[in-house]
């Protein structure tokens, strides 16, 4: 082995690849691939799992993965090199835990149950995906008994997307932002009736508004792409190949904020500094982190009045006869209305927080064992009456509305909050920082920020966990206080003023 | 081992898998890539290249080969398994030649010239493109050298394409051809200006006559795309992932011909029976016989008087300022001119082989070292003079005008001659066989041609070779006899009348 640490980043720069063709993979079939090549679809993807799979517990790489630790040893512990030996050993050490019999079973059962799922939700039938349900929270059990016992069996099915929290954390960040947020709901709720923006906006010019807005927030034609799909992502294969997609739909504008919500996620991933964008540390966390980068373009920047007083003219050039004769501060009101609802993605900044409580409380128990998969409707039910005041009509609009637990994605909903509690504490030392943060929005002048985000967020990759990026970046870890402000501070006084 | 066979078909399938991969990302590439992302693609393609030649030059494959044969000894010839041995073998014993550094070099070479030869091409300046060319050429007198010694070094490089085939069988071939064609195009040539093709013909027009064509030869929506992109192509991920693109030019008509021809390139991999389609075995022949396939639905269908009897109202409507006063016979003879050009790709039915035949010989003389790269233009523009009489202005519409060299794709320039006169043979004997071919036609019928060509051709896969394939279809291998004779008659005949 001439220089292990070098040979090391020629075997995580091919896993890394893999990665990148996955996700190439993945947005083709969203975006455009014929239909009736789902077939081979999935079997490409299952073999690039596999070859992925493959290189991380291959005997070899842990040999150099040995020699590379003592070779780090005479490095800073913050030098690329330090920090991949660090992350792919993570890697390494989680893979190596899971027998190919069980993950190949739980490749093969998440093709199955996105299927089943697809169907139930179509006919609102919980009980015809509850068997195939069953089977997904049993996989998750035996995958979770893989890994040595913690306080929680949540724990490890947390740590693939939260690597330094618990869920003793999240109970706790969560259970702060509830006993907040249920009366502030309560108290808000339904002042503004939505009327202003009802539909239809013409799909044409809600394609017209993406293009502008993203083009606004910087864009950058040549690297990216942002195309139509039934779901908006954000996808790519490379800092400079940033792929996200938005949904149109006549009867809202959610395009536009869908679309500058992707657009917080590509940044991330275009800002990744391009002398590691090869190396698995060359990405952002796919965790809480990730979604802060959305949220904070979805709700700081694209919610706020200052954006507003600069945007809103245009967005009145686009759709006149909706738009000329609302006052903007009717429009920030609209955008920004408080109604308990249904559906997790059409929630508003106030109610949508709920929704992932509700969920991450329900998985949590059904992992647990502490609740029966059988029993999720009513559970669910009961927990829509409790948070939001909501009655369940049915399971399409209920328990079947996600995709997330069909995919076995299990431990991942507890980041859509966690993105937003940290979001709010990344714009506030944004805005300490620049100083005149809120009169550069109102001028439509985006680069110090994206700049500031590169330099403060973006920069670490994967070199840091998200915990440490956050402190480094802000001086604290996760906090709710300047989250739970912000929210009772808009909506209390601005938008309901 | 439990069972070889069973074995073989996983490893085997995980090449497939691989390549079908590849062309996804080359599709990609050449259709909607964000431009900047070209450095990632080209780290993508190089791994995935990389992943198919370890699982191919893998010793556990070799001794899975060894075993798989004894067990293949009970089996039919014929069998699926029987000739996914023979095939998987062929291609190991191949790949294994090859040392793992000079593949490198000539894939990283191949990159770089690629670039190079745009530059070039755009500075028309072959000087430039010179030192490149000559490096393409050594590596590729390298790779020969890896191989047994045989009559004539352009054997090794055309056995990739087509492997029963000898260098001293297409030098017949295209000795034959030339002998009759050189004076025929003397004969024909220039009797028919063009003036009635000439543009503008709006490109938004000639999507929709492209999207009508495939409709009606059987494009089948939810399995196939069509794409613009620079240069036509066929490509897509599997049986049911059928994609071709089109060049759409307003100056002409060319991007309907180019759509017929990449529409048969597609049905070739679409018929591929689904029992093997996930195997090596499964997928057209990359030679002349997929060339046929291409010529026989542009040329003999698609120039051909009953289709125009049948589709030419179609195209009135498309333009009917510029033909509705045209008649069919005028139309057929401007589509059917013969007129010695510059540029391959835009060349008639009767000087196209002629390109072909130019560049066969020129790249067999540079390979055996009978020629220097450094004289190329000049022996580019002698052959031009003295095949179809025509001058060489410069080198960009001269020996710069084709990518394969800069690509390192020597030895594949034949397949596009040979595929036209297979495609001759075939027509016939489909026409014999189905016996009111030509009405069908007429009436726009294509489903039991494209039914005969599935049994007869495209159910083999690659099974058989390509001149097993043609003998079981049309009781003969390669013959230019039918084809000088089809050219003969149609344009001395019909076309010239």
């Amino acid at each position: 082995m001439s220089d292990p640490l070098a040979e090391l980043q020629d075997r995580a720069g091919e896993i890394h690849s893999l990665r990148a063709i996955t996700r190439l993979l993945e947005w083709d079939q969203l975006t455009l691939m014929p239909r009736a090549a789902a077939h081979h679809r999935a079997d490409h993807l299952a073999l690039l799992s596999r070859l992925e799979h493959r290189l991380l517990v291959d005997p070899e790489l842990e040999r150099l993965l040995d020699a590379a630790e003592r070779a780090a040893e005479a490095l800073e512990p913050e030098s690329d090199a330090a920090a991949l030996v660090r992350l792919v050993r993570r890697e390494h050490t989680k893979a190596v835990r899971v027998p190919i019999a069980l993950r190949e079973e739980m490749v093969a059962g998440a093709a199955e149950a996105k299927v089943i799922w697809q169907e139930a939700r179509a006919r609102s039938d919980f009980d015809f995906f509850l068997p195939q349900l069953e089977r997904t929270f049993d996989l998750r059990r035996r995958y979770v008994a893989c890994f040595d016992s913690t306080d929680d069996a949540y724990d490890v099915v947390l740590d693939d997307f939260e690597p330094d929290l618990t869920t003793c954390d999240v109970t706790r960040l969560f259970d702060e932002v509830k006993s907040e947020l249920v009366p502030l709901i309560a108290e808000l709720r339904d002042r503004d009736d939505g009327a202003a923006l009802s539909g239809p906006f013409p799909v044409e010019a809600q394609m017209r508004l993406s293009a502008e807005i993203v083009a606004v927030l910087g864009y950058r034609p040549g690297t990216w792409r942002l195309d139509p799909t039934a779901h908006p992502f954000s996808s790519g294969a490379g800092i400079d190949d940033i792929r996200i997609t938005t949904h149109y739909d006549e009867r809202t504008l959610g395009s536009f904020f869908a679309t500058a919500h992707e657009f917080g996620h590509g940044l991330y991933e275009h800002q990744i500094p391009t002398r590691f964008a090869h190396l698995p540390i060359g990405a952002g966390w796919r965790s809480g982190l990730h979604e802060s980068q959305s949220r904070l373009w979805e709700n700081l920047v694209c919610r706020s009045l200052p954006f507003w007083r600069f945007f809103y003219p245009r967005l009145q050039e686009h759709f006149p006869d909706r738009f000329r004769r609302l006052e903007l501060e009717r429009f920030y009101a609209a955008i920004n209305a408080v109604r308990p609802s249904l559906i997790r993605i059409h929630a508003d900044e106030v109610t949508y927080p709920m929704h992932v409580v509700l969920r991450f409380e329900l998985e949590r128990s059904l992992l647990d064992g502490d609740a029966e998969v059988r029993d999720l409707p009513q559970l669910w039910a009961d927990k829509m009456q409790a948070y939001l005041g909501v009655e369940v009509p049915d399971d399409a609009r209920g328990v079947l509305q996600d995709i997330h637990w069909a995919w076995g994605l299990i431990g991942y909903f507890p980041t859509y909050l966690l993105g937003s509690v940290m979001a709010v504490q990344i714009w506030e030392q944004a805005a300490a920082e620049i100083g005149d943060l809120e009169e550069q929005v109102e001028r439509g002048a985006f680069e110090t920020l994206r700049e500031w985000l590169g330099e403060s967020i973006h920069a670490h990759g994967r070199k840091l966990t998200p915990q440490e990026i956050l402190e480094r970046a802000t001086g604290s870890r996760i906090s709710t206080r300047p989250y739970l402000d912000y929210l009772a501070a808009k909506y209390r006084t601005a938008v309901a003023a």
